[in-house]
């Protein structure tokens, strides 16, 4: 753990810079919320123009501190903040938070700002600026202003929380408060210019009272070292719930202003989480549901649930809910009922289905506590889900005492759904240790991010090998390829293409197609044309009687539409059989992925694609592995057309996930070299068949080497 | 307006049959909470144990009654209700509420005791049973045991509300009170023994105080008197938004077990809702995030809206999910930016970006009324989004009063996002009539719901009018038709189909061939087979020549599946263009359904189906009009492969709506008589060429006319 980091978020000594006396303005809330909290260490304000603030010594300058604080807060505007800053790195002061926005979210005089404090702090570390500090609930430090530390009491528990943004961190500090989930630490890292997201997550990793990470994310700036914290906090057994804006354009857009950040696309965020067995929470709500439920450390092995209620509604709509996120709630088993039914609940009572209708039992702890440890004890469920009525509100120990009782009985998660407006109710089952909730939709998303955690498994890296020799790199061409060159350099990696021949005349053409023989295709090649369709280059379904005629009409055609008379043509054996897909990569701030995607325009209008990203580090990228390929495959909502679906012939799977491997060989091999690539269509013919690259294109850096120039090692991948 | 529902809901004077002293058990409640909410009319308890309860005097027996109550509450249970609801019906009491569970619900014990209760009714109308009773808000009478009714006070409101569960009254009663929600009448249905939904929708269309209509639906019983209340209220001006579980299996089995309510399929009532106008609230909490919003009144003309923020990060978090929702966040036209910063708001202030950021002007009334009155009068903007972060939370009238002193200067909607924890400060907004909400997704959901309203428009009924006489119905074919016999009936409305011929020998199927030219398609002609492909019964791309060889193979191909030589054959033109459909009907306790779906695997995969219920009356329904018929088509998700997507050439859409209208026609005429009809493949050529049904299914019932003999007159559409 970096020294530095665990002095700011656990310090002995507060030097706040710009405190003001006055405890309403923001800048006499950090000395203010200090005392309020109860912080055990020492504090100096900093003000050339108060003696005191409160009962406090103020000092007039950095300079004339009694001691080197383990952390500096600087209040001051962005105009100042940096001298300030200087002056505490000066001192030997191992960590600074800035509060002042006016940096890197603006404009360009602000990210020049920026860039000078940063040099200001030189060898300080940096939170901030633009952010409203960190709270560790743990040791009851608060180093912030945030207006939701006017609260009094907080629960503290095991959940850690980073966001990349001061507001949100206030948000989730006072909602989890309410609803009494306890948290360790928050830290809000906004502008970034120094620590980051993945400093914490390291740090939160390590920290003994925190065993879940809530992360708010608008961009992750370094993929590498993102990437290397959560799979050492995954490694200690924790898991990481994101909840990430800019899904939509209008909100990638407002979180450039607001930060700074530069999102990569959405579905690469997507691939990274899943490819690190990070949980992401489809709403900001979900954040603090799926984190509060897995808190609780409880593990959920299977998908049904068991629905315990004294209110049918409320039971109804739960398990409507659940049904749609694709849990199970079965009927209890014979033995379970003949169990449930030997408690001699009401005689309104219905015990031999789920939801489990125990009726007026809500008021009679012994039943109640009886009925729950019976379904806990079942075989048929996985979890259980008590659902928490109005009849409860009056006294709400005789619901809350007997669940609490049943915890120790049994591993499996226990939730609970409020259906009145009841927080109070709420608040008090989630700490006791039942994370309750308010909604249907919260239920089924802790349930969904308790499975995920169970699901995901470390994917073992490829265990290819090559290297790609700064010669071979030499001898490639430049720039754009044509489709022949593009395939021939698939065919190094082992990536099949049709038999094919190039012809520059009808005569070539007619000899080609009958030594090719069947039906043949009639493309013109081209490094400069690359959509060939659209120019009328691409003719399906010749042969040696017709490839003549059509090719005088296509070099017509070509030449109207470019201007230019084409001189050469691929004639190509056609592929008659077998499933469409479009095999590319994508490369973006967050790295380099593999895309797969089914081919035709009826899966187009869906998008049905998905992507990874390449393990290993961004500069030394790694392929990916087959249990990963096929994954890629089997994750495509149309993968029941290459698995025999209506009687389909089943696909060439394993031909289609070499052909996914050897493409991010490739793509990992040239690095930076490659700018683009894609196969479009990749014919998946049907098992035992192979897969076949009927189209290619690839686009290679012009010079020897690219603008970031790679060492020769970062062509080694293992 | 049913006189004995305005008694029901509003009554003079109450008799509580079961009443109980004691005001914390279930049959104390009634008594004690109408009195607590201020009833002012006459009370009666009835209870033969009692002399008094409290100060009132108790009767012995329901004949002792000084006078003939507007309503009864029947408090007692299950094997005694009954002869309570034949006391009071026998006194002339206008209607009855019972409360007991263990009816229809449970058994078919059960189910005879429903029917027993309802006799025992006569004349007089019953609510329930297994119901909570209902709420009048607007007049203070509370007619309900529920728990929710403990609270001292409720919003008073104009949503009038009705849920198929007593639980989930008590759960919104009490939401809507936490947030500051006014409604207007609740009614919980539940069992609808007698009285149902629409009855309770019927009333609220004509109730003053009530303009908007929210319902908790778990099955709708009487389509023809449900859609015919939902008119109504549309035609009166008030929306009506509805949640409805039952979307999943899971859903749909609980609520058979809950209220003895069976659903039809989920996705009939999406037709239906769609088809009235009725928004469909997403989530639960959807239903009142709506319905709040709605009951402002204001108007949502268009989709771009300006976000108003003190704090960046939730202003970039609701902008994404609006952006996920469709809405736009552009920035500020010039001449509103130049308004803006004319306000001379902070130097931090961010004004010529969508989220328009005040930062410290929150604090400032006079700026935020500034900003807020220039954003509502700018042309940019249709809606606007204020956001309240945790500075407004020491003194929220700061922020409250301006807004609310801007509201009579637009008729633009004014919503809240609330991002700390501060239930008062949304419940006080709420209620000065700026709907607030504590997630994104709700103020999506919202400002949707006020969107949907404005593109409602009422479908004119179908011009076309046609009479199927008794004889014609008489001279159809009964049962399963073959292929030829389904495509003449099509025919005879109006569908076209392929030129074909029917065959029994090679020799006649070589000859067909011949005189249709180009390709064939030879498939067996059974009634029996409804599945000719998996018997091996279809060939295309068949001619002349290798037809012969080919009957005899599929002849044997047939036999062996099937276990019978096929005897007829038909050899029809191969449809060889055109994008492939699937078009047919639905029937399920809702009514009678067209259906409209992609065909093809991939569209399969992906379920892209739309439905219109056939309108008018369930027993007489009528065709669609061609502009609904033409909408099913546009709803599709794969609508741009028939629009011209990617080159393709646009396809016949006249003869596409025809068809669909057409088929209407016929499933309506044919009404009960109509078992099943599907058309698929229907084959949409290009442009000008028309619309051919390849295949046809139709089952006839076997009788002259069905088991519920229509109404000659049943025949007759319009």
């Amino acid at each position: 753990m970096n020294n530095a980091i665990a002095r700011l978020i656990s310090p002995r000594s507060v030097a706040v810079i710009g405190a003001s006396s006055d405890p309403t303005k923001t800048s006499g809330r950090p000395v203010a919320y200090l005392q309020k909290h109860g912080f055990e260490g020492r504090i100096y304000p900093v003000n050339p123009k108060a003696d005191r603030i409160g009962e406090l010594p103020c000092y007039p300058d950095i300079a004339s501190l009694p001691e080197v604080p383990d952390v500096g807060i600087v209040l001051l505007g962005a105009k100042h903040a940096h001298t300030a800053v200087r002056a505490l790195s000066e001192l030997g002061c191992p960590a600074a938070i800035v509060l002042a926005s006016g940096y890197g979210e603006t404009d360009e005089a602000g990210k020049l700002r920026q860039e000078q404090l940063l040099q200001a702090a030189g060898e300080m570390r940096l939170l901030g600026p633009n952010t409203i500090g960190l709270v560790n609930l743990t040791e009851r430090i608060v180093l912030s202003p945030s207006g939701a530390l006017a609260i009094d009491e907080f629960p503290v528990g095991n959940i850690g929380v980073v966001s990349q943004s001061g507001g949100i961190l206030g948000s989730l500090l006072s909602r989890a408060a309410a609803r009494g989930i306890g948290l360790s630490k928050l830290i809000a890292t906004s502008n970034e210019v120094d620590l980051d997201l993945a400093d914490f997550v390291d740090y939160l990793a390590e920290d003994a009272s925190t065993s879940v990470i809530a992360l708010y994310v608008e961009a992750v700036r370094n993929t590498d070292k993102f990437r290397a914290a959560c799979v050492k906090a995954r490694s200690m057994g924790k898991p990481v719930v994101v909840f990430k804006i800019g899904r939509s354009e209008a909100g990638a857009r407002a979180a450039v202003s607001h930060t700074g950040a530069m999102a990569g696309a959405d579905a690469m965020y997507d691939a990274l989480f899943r490819q690190v067995g990070i949980i992401r929470a489809q709403t900001f709500t979900d954040l603090l549901d799926i984190s509060a439920a897995l808190a609780t450390r409880r593990k959920l092995l299977g998908k049904r649930v068991a629905i315990l209620t004294s209110t049918g509604g409320a039971g109804t709509l739960v398990s409507d809910d659940l049904g749609l996120g694709g849990f199970e709630t079965p009927a209890p088993d014979a033995d379970t009922a003949a169990a449930l039914r030997a408690l001699q609940t009401g005689s309104e009572a219905v015990l031999d289905r789920n939801p489990i209708d125990v009726t007026l039992a809500g008021l009679r702890p012994d039943l109640l506590r009886g009925a729950i440890s019976t379904l806990l004890a079942s075989p048929s469920y996985d979890a259980l889900l008590v659902i928490v009525g109005s009849s409860s509100l009056a006294q709400p120990a005789l619901l809350v005492d007997p669940i609490e009782e049943c915890l120790p009985t049994s591993d499996k998660p226990i939730l609970a759904y409020v259906s009145p407006h009841a927080p109070d109710v709420a608040a008090l089952l989630t700490r006791r240790g039942v994370p309750a909730f308010a909604a249907a939709e919260s239920c089924t998303a802790a349930l969904e991010g308790m499975w995920q955690v169970e699901q995901f498994q470390v994917q073992q890296p490829s265990s290819a090998s090559e290297h790609v020799s700064p010669e071979i790199i030499a001898s490639l061409p430049r720039g754009v390829l044509d489709e022949t060159q593009a395939k021939l350099l698939y065919q190094q990696f082992g990536i099949a293409a049709p038999a094919e021949m190039v012809v520059t005349n009808i005569e070539e053409a007619v000899l080609a197609a009958t030594k090719l023989g069947g039906k043949v295709v009639l493309k013109i090649l081209s490094s400069k044309i690359t959509h060939k369709s659209d120019v009328g280059g691409v003719a399906v379904g010749l042969d040696a009687t017709t490839i003549g005629p059509r090719l005088t009409q296509m070099s017509r055609d070509v030449e109207v539409a470019t201007g230019e008379r084409p001189q050469r043509f691929v004639v190509q054996a056609m592929v008659n059989s077998g499933t469409e897909l479009i095999l590319g990569m994508h490369r973006d701030t967050l790295g380099t992925a593999i895309l797969l995607g089914m081919g035709g325009v009826t899966a187009e209008l869906f998008q049905d694609t998905t992507m990874r990203l390449l393990p290993g580090e961004a500069t030394r990228p790694m392929p990916l592995s087959h249990a990963e390929a096929g994954e890629m495959a089997r994750e495509l909502k149309t993968w029941p057309l290459l698995d025999g679906f209506r009687g389909r012939p089943k696909a060439d799977i394993n031909a289609l996930t070499e052909t996914i491997v050897n493409f991010s060989r490739m793509v990992a091999a040239l690095g930076n070299h490659l700018l683009e690539a894609e196969i479009n269509p990749l014919f998946v013919l049907p098992r035992g068949e192979g897969a076949i690259a009927a189209d290619a294109v690839v686009v290679l850096t012009e010079g020897q080497s690219s603008s970031s120039k790679p060492e020769p090692s970062s062509m080694v991948t293992q």
